[in-house]
């Protein structure tokens, strides 16, 4: 049985929501956390043991941060993947997920050929490096198309559906000007969207969390409930677990997708924890932050097990720029994100609840929503 | 409907494990959690947003603490009660529970005198402020005794019990040397410990938790197994509640219980979160630790349910000098305090389990216990 000391040192790159839970999770289980982020006021320095202060590109700080660490993860996959390697050389530090893998999947276009190589079910798609391009695709599929940055998109941004000729015309300037490319995938038509995350360690267990149906307004969540019940539930889980095992994957890894016709297609994947997953803070046996820590630092996985036969997440956004209010009794798990400004559409925090149903429980989360004034 | 600002800044005097799950979860709250405490290695000050070193026993640095502060509050009642009256005056900061009510709960004699007169079951006592006194005392109580320090008194230290004539003449001088003075208590014969937490905010809100059984081992609590059903769970909660409500008690009280063939008898109080709580913070839609914030920040207070059938609690208790270590898969919580030294005895951290029923979460429990080295 190999021990471990408990004193692991772990090294977030970022300070947002993602990197506080982390922390926060990380404290919990007695890891010593460290932060690397732009601003001491930072959801994530607020709350992290140790705070550096510097930039994600800066390769100097980069690598004061990264070499005292056993091992450091990551909550946004936009980072610069060659910069990270050259910066882990030498170190004894594990980035995980990869550099490589976080590369390959922050970039839409070899996702997409990523899953196409697996035989994972997804929209047709196309790269699109021309206004061209794009039109030959769209006379292919007329019902509709969806054009994507290849980098950098996030919440909706750099996301432009088609559904006329004229849709597409209105955005060859964006097209033009974005330098990384795009990519064009058929628009699906889905009853819903659910999402799925799942956890795998080094030996290659993992934690499997439930389907969740994922509400998406305006591009941005809004709810999540689960557990949602599937017939291709086990079917999926078992080809994402190959595929996880394949490309030899450590960490949370989310993957958002659609309920169509011809079955569950993947719409996109996160190489990293997900809001997705956040109510597994308060209505699994171990939660999504947990179990990346545990992970990526080398230890074996538990399983983790839904605590009730329901459960729902809201996402607290913002709607003004007015400082947020709220009023107790709150009858639902609180994470608030301590972000000291407000913005419409900003995520400031989330309401996690637990009931005998999915349904009980979004309506539960629905009611207690309005407590808070954004 | 009061709404809040989140920003409120809550002090934590004290920087043990209390005072660690307490800044966590006012963390995740979003409250700006503040410790006061002597080490910058304490297990509190290693995860605090803001940590200030300082002697809870010195008035100048209670009082530069205090004053920015919305609300501070408390993790042992050991405190100088009149001390941090002085230190309130004129503040805008409160302190909860009042040092009038940490003062009186503080010492067993006013503290057993208390329960007294509300006519709460415990215990036939004495105050002992001699070897005359005890001996008399025993007189009356032929089945043995137990010895009890006023003030300090923790985990067994500074408790002695009295079966035998030879008992007490072996604590004579113990009781000679004790300045602050005895209360003595008749042994009572008890099949099982059980204890039970409630939270009571301003305007008399409650949150309940469950009936528990608690095992102590050498004075040390070692597990706790809940829910447990007792036919007297009802009264004892409506009296419990009536005895908050009047003595106007704001945040978490924690009553230790004898079940004895007369019904459950109060051994002791604890002003503050408990031990025997913390399987709250994974077995409960709220936990002790937000349920005490959340009180004594004014505000009020949701129910907690549980979320399983079973839960159990085992303190990781320290065995050595050694470096603790352990292995994964752990399937269960883990909560560790961060505490820079091991010892034999002392609470290194506690591990969490939800199942179906009690034993079966004390069961599980007890197998992933085997999984550490300490």
């Amino acid at each position: 049985m190999k021990r471990i000391n408990p004193s692991l040192r772990i090294g977030l790159l970022g300070g947002g929501q993602l990197a506080r839970m982390l922390a926060l999770k990380g404290h919990e289980l007695g890891f010593e956390m460290w932060v690397l982020s732009e601003k001491s006021t930072d959801p994530a320095a607020l709350v992290a043991a140790h705070h550096v202060l510097g930039s994600l590109s800066d390769e100097s700080a980069l690598r004061g941060f990264v070499e005292p660490m056993n091992a450091v993860t990551f909550e946004s996959e936009f980072l610069d993947s060659d910069l990270l390697n050259r910066v882990l050389k030498n170190t004894r530090a594990t980035l995980l997920p990869s550099a490589d893998l976080m590369g390959k999947l922050q970039d839409r276009l070899s996702q997409k050929q990523l899953l196409a190589d697996f035989k994972l079910a997804s929209a047709p798609f196309v790269p699109v490096r021309s206004v061209a391009d794009a039109e030959t695709f769209f006379k292919k599929h007329k019902s509709g198309i969806v054009l994507k940055q290849r980098r950098f998109g996030y919440d909706g941004y750099g996301t432009f559906m088609v559904r006329t000729s004229d849709d597409l015309k209105k955005i060859t300037n964006s097209l033009n000007e974005y330098r990384h490319g795009f990519i064009a995938e058929q628009l699906v038509k889905f009853k819903r969207e659910l999402a799925i995350t799942l956890v795998r360690d080094k030996e290659s267990s993992f934690a499997i969390f439930p389907l969740v149906e994922s509400k998406q307004v305006d591009a941005r969540c809004l709810w999540v409930k689960g557990p949602i019940r599937h017939a291709q539930t086990k079917r999926l889980v078992s080809k994402l677990k190959k595929f996880m095992n394949d490309i030899h994957y450590v960490g949370a890894l989310s993957f958002e997708l659609f309920e169509t016709n011809k079955g569950l297609w993947i719409n996109e994947l996160a190489p990293r924890v997900h809001n997705s997953c956040h109510y597994s803070l308060n209505a699994m046996s171990l939660d999504q932050f947990s179990a990346h820590l545990i992970a990526i630092s080398g230890q074996s996985l538990p399983q983790s097990v839904p605590l009730t036969k329901g459960f729902a997440m809201m996402n607290l956004l913002g709607s003004s720029h007015q400082k947020p209010e709220w009023s107790w009794p709150i009858d639902a798990n609180l994470h608030w994100y301590g972000k000291l400004e407000n913005r419409p559409g900003r995520k400031m925090g989330h309401l996690n609840v637990t009931a005998d149903s999915p349904d009980k429980a979004l309506k539960k989360v629905l009611a207690v929503r309005k407590r808070f004034l954004l």
